[in-house]
């Protein structure tokens, strides 16, 4: 086993999009587990937007911040090296809210811990994205916060990001008229091709989104997934059908700009279109996780679920990729797999 | 019975906040009912905020906008004088959504129609007021869109405002804890003496209406009963308790600025705190009216239920009163009382 452990720490908080240089790889001893710790080797990293929440000194967040020096923390998939954690033996597959090192200590009380059954014929950085927490967050969130039925109108912000292309694929599935918006037209082209979206909107080339997504579904929306939120959950108000519901899933045009986020104008349509909007974190839908799992796997081996990644490997590249991440430059699910060679288990 | 009939039409639209230059009374004939339709005698206006929302020519309401040159329109109560819809005969009282002349039109179509059986120990103008949408809009609100339990935290903007006011003595009586946003020293102090507040925060004064809010419920807020909208509700979002509710009733800061409503800045707290905020027009849940009745009655009959109008006899001041109502000038239920002497019935 290697003796030395890289880490990536926050060196500095961003202003903005974070960048590189707000970041920076220390090295130290693999940590030794203590009563009631497990040792694991980092695998996979998921490169999540809500990360870019926890870079700002405030409390506004679900999580507290990451300190100045702290070691950055994501989901990860790892292996247990040495478990002092009952029911964790040495070899076996996790996941959990960990860090971006390449030895990390786990308790039971790690956040969103459990074991990893890995399918033979699912590659295992699948399990930090479409088999893990951003693959079946749309699926609970359109079937348990959204209650979409089919024949129902949707729109997916984000149309080709982690959520939105699964959550797409998953409406589409179940009978739903489906609408992405997304910026750029290589992400429109793919959401057409590829998702089966049946229209798509391309927010940087219209001169007025709200009129652009009122052309397309003059009828109204019946549930918009919302992952961006200021401007683009501003026009959805305005276009939702009466007893719309508005998923709120995350709002990435507010983390980079937490102390200054954009401003909703249209709140009023709440009321008059009694709208339900509705804030939605993982989490506390523990018990349908199971079964939204079982639909994603259905959907990789029948085929009606694309699933995408957008891979680097090695820990040196965590930071550059996770900022391409925050700026918009990636497309399908953004995954760091770890670059040590894996231990025997 | 008269041969003039006198009404209040919509001479301009409003410019912000309205001004009786907005109004003018014309004379014109009474009416005679066709065929479906019925001729009423008008007896008591109900003035509530959200009318304001019509005498905009835009298409952002649940109403079409009242034309210029159209009778104003509002919840009435009144007494039949000829009928031909099935059901109503001459001399019964009955309300619905009508307009503000001496004698209306009503058809089985005309919006919240329905008979009014007064009670003998109840004022008939209560029958707009508590006893009326706006006495049981808070019952409904709470009970079915905010759930509010025994022992939860519970805030209303316009603390002692029609709505307000009845709320929050009812949510007292629920055995909760109830706190209230006014305007100005009177509001506030009528609001502890009168209506139960165990706190009442004066927006008027406070610097700081977000830690205002904090300082007298550090432990968060479960339920937010929202008329206001705007600053207001911005600074709740950043109060609300881990699944907390937000039940929107009304938006009154934005009824006089429809074309430039005041923004919201702080809605990533709906995903962060998993909040549920829900627009509610009470016109959706009619199966619940008759509890709600009832619920108000024995809060009249047993005592604790103190209800409070602010009442102005005379067609003529109906634009007068409906002007102080959106400048925030009265205080309680709002109602305009007819002053031609009843018909016999």
């Amino acid at each position: 086993m290697a003796t030395v452990n890289r880490k990536i720490v926050l060196a500095s908080r961003p202003d903005g999009n974070p960048v590189p240089a707000n970041f920076r790889m220390e090295e130290g001893p693999v940590p030794e587990p203590g009563p009631g710790e497990m040792l694991v080797r980092v695998l996979e990293i998921s490169m999540e937007p809500a990360i870019r929440g926890w870079l700002d000194d405030n409390d506004k967040n679900y999580f507290p911040p990451i300190p100045i020096g702290g070691t950055m923390r994501g989901p990860v998939i790892a292996r247990v090296v040495k478990s002092n954690v009952e029911g964790y033996e040495a070899g076996e597959l996790m996941r959990g809210l960990l860090t971006w090192e390449d030895y990390a200590i786990a308790t039971k009380d790690t956040i969103l811990l459990e074991k990893v059954h890995a399918e033979p014929d699912v590659p295992l950085s699948y399990y930090v994205g479409v088999m893990g927490t951003s693959g079946i967050t749309p699926i609970i969130g359109l079937d348990q916060v959204g209650r979409l039925q089919p024949g129902e109108t949707v729109v997916f912000s984000a149309a080709v990001g982690s959520v939105g292309h699964i959550g797409a694929q998953y409406a589409k599935h179940k009978g739903c008229r489906v609408i992405g918006i997304a910026g750029g037209p290589d992400k429109c082209k793919l959401a057409l091709d590829e998702y089966g979206y049946d229209a798509v909107i391309d927010y940087k080339s219209v001169p007025d989104l709200e009129a652009a997504i009122r052309e397309v579904c003059p009828d109204g929306v019946d549930v918009y997934f919302d992952n961006v939120g200021g401007a683009t959950l501003d026009a959805m108000l305005n276009n939702m059908k009466t007893f719309g519901r508005v998923v709120c899933c995350g709002m990435v045009s507010s983390y980079n700009c937490s102390e200054n986020p954009p401003p909703i104008y249209n709140a009023w349509q709440i009321v008059a279109r009694e709208l339900e909007v509705k804030g939605f974190l993982l989490y506390t839908y523990a018990e349908h996780l199971p079964a939204a799992f079982a639909t994603n796997l259905d959907g990789l081996r029948t085929g009606w679920l694309k699933y995408r990644e957008c891979k680097k490997t090695g820990l040196a590249n965590a930071a550059d990729l996770f900022c391409e991440l925050m700026s918009g430059q990636t497309i399908g699910k953004t995954v760091l797999e770890m670059d040590l060679p894996e231990l025997e288990a």
